[in-house]
């Protein structure tokens, strides 16, 4: 079996790793010829929107999925015309523009921050009289880790932030006061099966994500389920989708949504008894999807940002698991990730410190 | 990091697997230019006993290791003159050959069945008037997946299995007489920290490994664990070994040992907590050793002979994992393994029993 992955960074290579057991082998489309899933998986070298590139791509897997959303459309559309891709290009396209997408959140009533669209100054001076500051001015497309979005408060200028866009479609979103950060992973088979990660809480730091926690009977995780599959069962998703909500301490409201695999799920490698990346497979093949249940008491996972600490440190603490994407040191840079399981979270809250220490050690 | 091995079938590649989550690189060699591992790893093409080869194979790698002790021994020396490698010489000349090593047990006060050298018919009318029959007829080199192993009855034509054997060294063991057959999977650091993964009952049929149980708080772990640490400690050992013991049920019998990591402890990639390929690299690779521990109530691994079942019905079971190692399809050959995992033995029981009915299935 084979499967196509548009991207080949360290998604990809999860995605490769945990498809070779299955005996599913991975091939990659990405501009790099140093892709780090490179080393388990075929590449095809090429420009995102290099149509010959997309057509060598397509001719050589039976299905395609990809690693992040921030594709052209018209290029994923270029290999659905060919083969199978999923998730849908409803699903990409949604997810590309936060207009469109907390549009469909309201649609399927999901809670969302309040939200103007804004495309000139005069917009965004209207906005920020309507939703009031704090608030958020972010770019509709093409953000992640905190890129393109700029906090409005009441002595900002609003025509230097707007300038700092670059004149881009945008939309003001209201600060949503929040207890935490959650998420929570879903997975949607071909033939409609849905099932969902236990939610997670996330920490971010200068807009990265630095900690995922898995919770085991949280409080909210019903009401992430129903928000979830609203939007697996309208988009007739078929893979894992994260979906990123605020506890206000009242209830969820909706922040994003990734239609793909999902930082916040890489604890699932040790911590669940299928992975994200397996189920994934699972549902591009058409193959039914496994457990998503936790497989420990406790699980933590730690980003590494910037360089990846010592093998020797990490291993050296029972239960730590080192995850190196192979990827070049660089400052804010993704390149590695560290998680930690035992029985309960008082037995793991030393080594998590530790390893916090180690990550933070690093991020220089 | 990169790490050699010699040998490119599954082991390998299962060492590779665990290898790249690391940053570890494994480069193997073997003669086949399709061997499994080189779709997770480098490779140099060569024959076992091609001093250019195995010179490029030194060449490229800080330090070695070997997924199967049929190896010229003379070969691997090569290779230690100019990197190190693990395990060492001495465990693999001890391995290759049943009477160095049943030697070595004994040395280590370690019991062995009843066993004699044998090296002409004479020797062989000799050794089962002292032995006894039932007894076995063994090759001393190059025995495995009971290749190589002749049953001694009381009707057996001695000159006829003589004249099977090839007329090569060989020893005669007595018939232990077992309620099951037992593996410990030890490893060892370089510090000489050494751990210990559960015995795990294994079943064989036709010489072949068909079903390994691990066993929580066996009774025979401790007398297994003493004996795994006189080899692991007489060997100045580095990395996983897997001894076969016969419980006789009044205590242990050691049957053979295998210096690398062992088909009866595949169950660990996701039953216990570091599997055994991840623990042999770190082994080898100079890191701290991880835990050995369970991560669930109950395990089991089914392999698969022959062919690999449909992915889909597998997958279809709750707690299956499937590990497809890529190899054509072969009466008696191993292309991959099974495991289920569960909360304990009662409620993965129907899982198991149709896993092996499918394995059974397969095995044609």
């Amino acid at each position: 079996m084979k499967v196509g992955v548009l991207g080949g960074g360290q998604l990809a290579r999860m995605l490769a790793l945990a498809g070779h057991p299955l005996g599913v082998s991975c091939v990659i489309l990405d501009p790099a010829w140093d892709a780090c899933a490179n080393m388990v998986a075929g590449q095809v070298v090429g420009a995102y929107d290099n149509s010959a590139a997309l057509d060598d791509f397509a001719h050589l897997v039976p299905v395609a999925t990809y690693e992040f959303e921030n594709l052209p459309v018209e290029s994923v559309a270029r290999v659905a015309d060919q083969k199978r891709v999923y998730p849908s290009i409803d699903a990409l396209a949604a997810a590309q523009d936060r207009l469109h997408e907390k549009t469909l959140f309201r649609e399927l009533s999901i809670d969302t921050p309040a939200y103007v669209a804004v495309d000139s100054l005069a917009d965004l001076e209207k906005a920020v009289t309507e939703i009031g500051v704090p608030s958020i001015l972010k770019t509709r497309r093409l953000g992640y880790d905190g890129k393109g979005q700029f906090v409005l408060q009441p002595d900002t200028n609003l025509e230097e932030v707007w300038r700092a866009t670059g004149g881009v479609p945008c939309i003001v979103e209201a600060f949503v006061p929040f207890v935490r950060e959650i998420s929570i992973l879903a997975v949607r088979a071909q033939n409609g099966d849905c099932r969902f990660y236990p939610v997670t809480e996330n920490t971010h730091t200068d807009g990265i994500l630095r900690l995922s926690i898995p919770q085991s009977d949280d409080p909210k995780q019903a009401q992430a389920e129903r928000s979830a599959r609203r939007l697996l069962d309208r988009l007739h998703y078929v893979g894992v989708l994260a979906l990123e909500l605020f506890d206000t301490g009242d209830g969820l409201v909706a922040n994003e949504m990734a239609p793909r695999v999902h930082n916040s799920g890489h604890w699932t490698i040790e911590g669940a008894v299928t992975s994200q990346f397996e189920n994934h497979l699972r549902a591009v093949l058409g193959l039914p999807l496994g457990s998503c249940e936790l497989v420990h008491g406790a699980v933590a996972m730690v980003n590494c940002i910037g360089k990846v600490p010592e093998a020797e440190s990490v291993l050296g603490i029972t239960g730590a698991h080192l995850h190196v994407y192979g990827k070049a040191s660089r400052p804010g840079r993704k390149v590695g990730h560290m998680t930690i399981c035992g029985p309960d979270a008082a037995t793991i809250a030393h080594s998590l410190a530790e390893l916090q220490a180690m990550a933070s050690d690093c991020d220089v």
